[in-house]
């Protein structure tokens, strides 16, 4: 048993990206379609239609969705009057009042269309009935009057939205909607670590490019944690990462500074030259380990566990480590073959290295971008991956929480 | 005389994003459109097919839209092999390459599909023979050696962007190539300013939102000479904008800074307290005008022409001025007029005020926002005009630029 | 049993900052000072001199004391040669190496101060005698050759910061080196925790200021629980905090959205309007939580616990709710009520409220700040507490382990 | 003549910062100082006093000094009353209001100091005197009532700024009031220019540290005519700043687009390829210059007048060019040898370039930190220049100013 209702687009609706919202709508919400028409404008000034059934397993399913068509620009194909109710009281709303969009608004009443004036968004529309002649506009809760007859449900109304300009020119850009939903953080940690358990049950490789800022801001722990239970198979990184990891290590500090206590005791600031220094007179980073000068931390883990680990090094480097392959060419193609075996990149803090690996993903790599910054997180989510997710907090919060996620 | 082609897309091609971005493309570049076959998928998981003729008025105006549809994952319709073309150095790519994008990508040769290797963005593909069999891969252009068989032109490519997931879960959004094309700050200021000088050669009216960093900065006496030259028919602002651009004309300091030499003199900071005080005791700021208090600036240009404005009250307030409207309500009911009778808003550094005309606005109003702070432009853009531009720089720039395009 | 050494400081030191710096960093550490003799330079051009004794309870405590005020300008009284200790291989520094601050500096080699050449932040001193002559340069990591012979400890070493220009002119600013010490995010979270719970054991008051970031983000069941426990006896929020607040408990959505499930059921999006309708109806916050309309949450603790709220209004609000302040004149009343009686102000991802409240603290009231915008996080910082920490992280996260450390 | 007053300074003066401001304000005021009398505290919990002669040349030099030693917490060595103006109106001070800082403060009334209730910033002081009892607070512009005593001039007021912890714990610092002056941006410039200028004339050297958006944005043709005329003496930039650059040469785009006309020409996309791989083909940006394929621009200045430019590779880039240095070492022995030859270092939207050119300088060059992103430019001062200048703004805008102002 299911229901379904039937609606109509019309207009540009192609490159409008009204077509393609309908789809993605009556998708996201659980449902199905049946194109039943469909007429494409063949050339650019002439208008298409879609006349489209919607199918729901029930009411509660239906429901959402034709809300959505709705605010879209889709109209029932069968249209009916709106339903007007009466305000209960001043500055109060009816149950299930229609709540508009910015977009032109026809409603409804009589049999016939009418234009609601002073379209503004999230507000109420009440129409009123002066002798023959009707009106409708939009009220804001503030402006509510008891009596006022207040549209409600989705019937009768019809939403206009802009369609692209036939020509472009001059500066303004054709702005589609987006609901850009923020999410709740540890929410949305929540589902982060379920993609990396998923892609890890499917067989899949986890590559985590990691800034410095996760060690500095105490997420080196969490991070080691991942890399030892195979939850991360490897680490690109630069020079400082490994670094600040190892001088941990060695002697609790970042950058001089116990991550702990946060004192700095004394001469901290040389830990980190210190640290190059000693990896360089062992010979290197897995040497380090051997000699037991290193005993853990996400560079630790990555040798007793054997994951593959680059580090890149850059014009900001100290020392640097033997590891660290200081051509950029060379630390290319070494970024190039980890980016082709992944199927899960975790970006974390690192503008420069997530750029330099992002430059190698085929788009179809899943993406997770994670900086405080909210410009880096855009721009590497521009960069091309089809299936990305970005997020703006703290990596200091968040490694430790992801960890805690995965493995407990 | 015209010149056409034509292609064929296929798949999920609506929901994708593809036919919008088809059709986009072709309106962009100057071209037609003749759809000669369209199939739309009618259920969920049925595919569609579109067989479109592209039509431009020379092979100059044709190549570009056959190129760009390509990339976006559309066919020739008549496809023919691959051109091959020997590299003619080490690292030198031949004439017309052809550049990759990071999707999924075929290229024919001897009448075969044969899939690229490690697809990677912006790389060229080089073909290998070895005997019967042909392979395909990416290279950079450091990889290239002398005699590489380089793919050129567009012939003969195949391009598959990634398809919207059919069942969305998880965190992952559906990204779609956004070009986000940056642009000279300059070149883009004169575009806005004619944006202006057409809305008002049409009858428009233009609404300036502003915060008081334009006076702080030294776009005081810009935007002032805007409002009196007519191309600025109304101000949005808060209490505090409206002090700063009267201590300026009172004491030539803005919160005690002499904005010419950028001295503090003496007692500087009382003068914000004084302009206060000072336009209190006139009864409001048409006074203070009026007897000679106020002789320049915004606001003093406002009074003398006649121009609207509303300063809407705030918590940070001090004072406030007799003529700010301290109660919320009532001021987001005067904003409420300016903004419906506005066909183009230029909001300046204002987040708090940008957003409240913002909420009032129907999408069809142009809106230009210019600030400092990438995340305050995205959100203003984000709120639903559909013809939008928005432009991250420095309104003590940008201001002074903008008066001297529409005014000299 | 103490121990103890001298130190000179000369020069314009009280201008320059370095005598403040030099008290600081004797406090700071542990240790105790006896000025010996200070004469101070008693006009603008004449210098002043400073001969101090650090005392401290054992070396280990001094030595971190002495080497800070060496890099900070102070000279030992009594000064030695510098200790010269052969690198033991190349890119590797011997035990206790001295590393550079970028300040000119002098080595003492044979009773003689020799110029340190091509002065460089954290690099080594590399002392070349040849014959008579005795030369002294910086060398980094990888410039360091075995046998070089490398300044180790801090004898002998006199550093000079550069100090205040007489005249200050120009656009330049006269720079002291601030130690900006990020700290790992759990761990400073810590130390909040325990300044709030000290705060409460001595019968202070913790006033919040909270944005509406803090539900939105899924911070609310943590500031609620505060509320009840009693950490937090007083909020300062607008209207948006407190309706997102009620509609997370009236219909377990934020502007719609669930915001454990994320997902948006039918009609979300009018969730807000309704909550804001339904406390218009019962009569206001109070009301809808005795009439069991609000059964959780931040305000719903408000209520049950007899806290204080004051919720200002704004321009960008819906409804408003009829607790909500809408005169911006007598909002500022309240919250200078509010900001009187606090002894620590917790604010939370609110520039607006901050502000505002921030406006009407002495500077003796402690101000903790939390922001993920660095730029909100230092405005607030600089208006003026002198008792205040900033922490540029998600108050998503942050609220639920600030909650996790106060409560469990 | 001149003329003089005595202040005194009592209590932790010299860790709080407050002799250091005291100092400050004189010269920066444009005074000279007698120190008359010091007692420094000789150990961590005795308090220094300090009485001090201000002397200027007249008393409107004076008086400002006056004022801000006073709002920093020193008082005059003979006290007298305050003097109480009543206030001539409702919501208005009388002229010379005293303003208040935000610290605890006293005001002198019949003899006896008298304690100024709830503090607040930014307000007026009325006494109350009811019989024999004295009263005082502050109040805000809209609480005072005509005929209030308000407090004027300075006179009869103590500040007393809080000092300075003796034990420092917990999360909280030490703040002290920072006035960070905001400037008008295109004053700013100015006086930038004449830094430059007077580097210049001094026979100095000018080094530019570029990224890419100085290119993109449009401000390469202003760059390249201050390296043709001599301002700018050395580039330190990346691959992709000179690819850009010479792009914007050969096809007159960046990354493809014009940027006259901002379109996007045919095959756009490509000339950044094509670019690196031209000017491989003729051996290298010299050669490129040689024969003609390179006619304008940065890179062909430099070339063109024998500037010295360094390029430093990184993982990011394209190609790279021949003279791109892609060893991470060698590109850092190449910066170094620019930075330490440089007298004024310029740094353009670069936050990489900049930081490796910043920890090569020593404390003493100056230099000047232009970037759109507030981190930025707070990252790159806090390096330690003793002698530096941020600006946040748009180097598309900030370039051709700069230009402007020092060629035309």
């Amino acid at each position: 048993m299911t229901v379904s209702d039937v609606v109509e687009l019309e207009g540009h609706i192609i490159d409008s990206g009204l077509m393609e919202r309908a789809f993605t709508v009556v998708m996201d919400l659980g449902g199905e379609f049946d194109i039943e028409e469909f007429r494409v404008g063949t050339s650019k000034d002439k208008e298409s239609y879609c006349r489209m059934r919607v199918i729901a397993d029930d009411e509660a399913t239906l429901h959402p969705i034709l809300h959505e068509l709705h605010q879209s620009g889709a109209t029932l194909a069968a249209p009916t009057d709106a339903t007007l109710t009466p305000a209960p009281d001043d500055n109060v709303v009816p149950d299930g009042f229609y709540s508009t969009t910015n977009h032109p608004t026809d409603v409804r009443v009589d049999g016939d269309w009418v234009g609601v004036d002073n379209i503004e968004m999230d507000c109420a529309i009440v129409v009123d009935r002066d002798g023959d002649s009707v009106s409708a506009e939009t009220k804001v809760l503030n402006g509510i009057e008891a009596g006022d007859l207040v549209v409600t449900g989705d019937a009768g109304i019809r939403v206009k939205p802009p369609e692209r300009p036939r020509d472009s020119s001059g500066p303004f850009g054709f702005m589609r909607g987006g609901v850009s939903a923020e999410r709740p953080s540890a929410s949305l940690i929540r589902d982060i670590a379920e993609a990396i358990a998923e892609t890890k049950a499917q067989g899949g490789r986890v590559l985590c490019v990691a800034g410095p800022a996760v060690i500095h801001s105490g997420g080196g722990p969490g991070l080691a944690r991942l890399v030892r239970e195979g939850y991360v198979d490897a680490i690109s990184a630069g020079n400082g990462f490994a670094v600040h990891d190892m001088e941990r290590s060695m002697y609790g500090t970042s950058l001089g500074m116990d991550v702990e206590t946060m004192e700095h005791p004394r001469k901290g600031h040389k830990h980190h030259i210190y640290t190059i220094s000693e990896v360089i007179r062992a010979g290197g980073i897995e040497d380090a380990v051997d000699e037991g000068l290193i005993t853990e931390g996400v560079m630790y883990e990555c040798v007793d566990n054997d994951r593959d680990f680059v580090l890149a090094g850059s014009i900001r480097d100290d020392g640097p480590l033997p590891d660290t392959i200081t051509d950029a060419v060379e630390a290319q193609n070494a970024i190039r073959d980890q980016a082709r075996d992944a199927d899960l990149v975790l970006m974390l803090s690192s503008l420069l290295h997530s750029v330099a690996v992002g430059n190698c993903l085929p788009s179809t790599t899943r993406t997770v971008c994670v900086d405080i910054n909210p410009a880096t997180v855009t721009q590497l989510l521009d960069r091309g991956s089809a299936q990305a997710v970005g997020m703006v907090t703290d990596v200091g919060t968040f490694v430790p929480m992801l960890a805690e996620e995965l493995l407990e």
